[in-house]
């Protein structure tokens, strides 16, 4: 019996599948090659069990053991700190994965989630609103730009870093956002080439055609 | 000498004097009781040797030896690392320190960060922008009121997890965000409270007033 368990929800509406945020658990476990299985909670009642995991009713969380994890980058790190596939041992290596870990999340996640909240809720693109967040993210993604034009991942080998920095761009790519960026994009592109993303993104994908087939969110 | 260097702005404007992310890492320092210097980069002209630390253009970041580190939130955890007064050595709380540092950005400052730049910018509050991230950062906070009923700190003892979140709610609560969570208000005046807090920002709202003295940033 693998030790590992990563929950999701039992069931998503089409549009965000592909794109929960297990995938980055489930990308990062194919890269190490990590044995595991995936349990749910359902996405209709976030109650009390759900809770004890995940205090803020999202997924996942991962069991590792008597540990229970929450936050994507949380479950990273852990799992790196198991498997030098994700994490490189070398401590300045190391140091540098871990700052671009938080970055990924931090300085490019924390622009690109707002700006994404608002193009789904099809804000006008000549609001102050639109124009400030939108501003904030253009910045963030041109620094990033400048950076990956002479790097093929973060941290030198590929890492944790990568999983959840593609992942963060592979939402901003779905709603246009990467055009004026070709270097990250083809970053993105190259990260998601690999074979445990295909893996993970195929698992994801099948996960939650199994729930409709079983009849669940539907009625 | 100490061998760790917090490197900040050299100046910047009144609005955010005691609210400059070098304050997290001033205070970790503080309650770890490790002896560090400052130093500043200039706020106006963001060059290449900026770059070269901080890939985004913002501060902080930190130099241990031949690492230099940005991103608060992998700064307090490499602290945390040196320091058994920022993070617990008992694996159990360890983990549930690190993923509420994770959680104090991520879950919480993913929502309050853009709510406050729209609040900065004069959103009115009748506008779909504004009501769309002012939804997700009520959401988040109600969640953390939720949990901190119960807790005096994240983690059990006082880690680097309450640093964030306690520095994250502090700009919430200066725009107003946090009259409807009593909680989460006594918990950030909790933390804020503390000698090692009290310090920081008296050396942070120094820093930048002796820069005033010495003529930087006027003309």
């Amino acid at each position: 019996m693998p030790d590992l368990i990563l929950t999701t929800f039992d069931w998503v509406p089409h549009p965000p599948r592909g794109y929960v945020r297990d995938l980055r658990v489930r990308w990062a476990l194919e890269e190490a090659g990590l044995p595991y299985r995936v349990a749910t909670t359902p996405f209709g009642d976030r109650g009390a069990a759900h809770l004890a995991h995940q205090p803020f009713a999202q997924v996942p969380w991962l069991t590792d053991g008597d540990l229970s994890i929450f936050e994507s980058g949380a479950i990273l790190l852990h799992l790196g700190e198991r498997s030098d596939t994700l994490l490189p041992t070398d401590s300045a290596t190391r140091a540098t994965a871990i700052e671009w870990l938080f970055a990924a999340l931090n300085s490019v996640e924390m622009a690109s989630l707002p700006w994404s909240i608002l193009k789904f809720s099809g804000e006008k693109e000549d609001t102050t609103a639109w124009k400030q967040l939108d501003g904030f993210l253009t910045k963030r993604l041109a620094h990033l730009e400048a950076i990956l034009v002479a790097r093929e991942w973060l941290a030198g080998p590929f890492s944790i870093a990568d999983i959840l920095m593609a992942d963060v761009l592979r939402l901003v790519d779905r709603l246009g956002g990467l055009t004026p960026f070709p270097t990250a994009r083809a970053y993105m592109t190259r990260a998601t080439a690999r074979p445990a993303f295909a893996k993970a993104h195929a698992d994801q994908i099948a996960h939650f055609a199994a729930a409709d087939a079983a009849g669940l969110g539907g009625g």
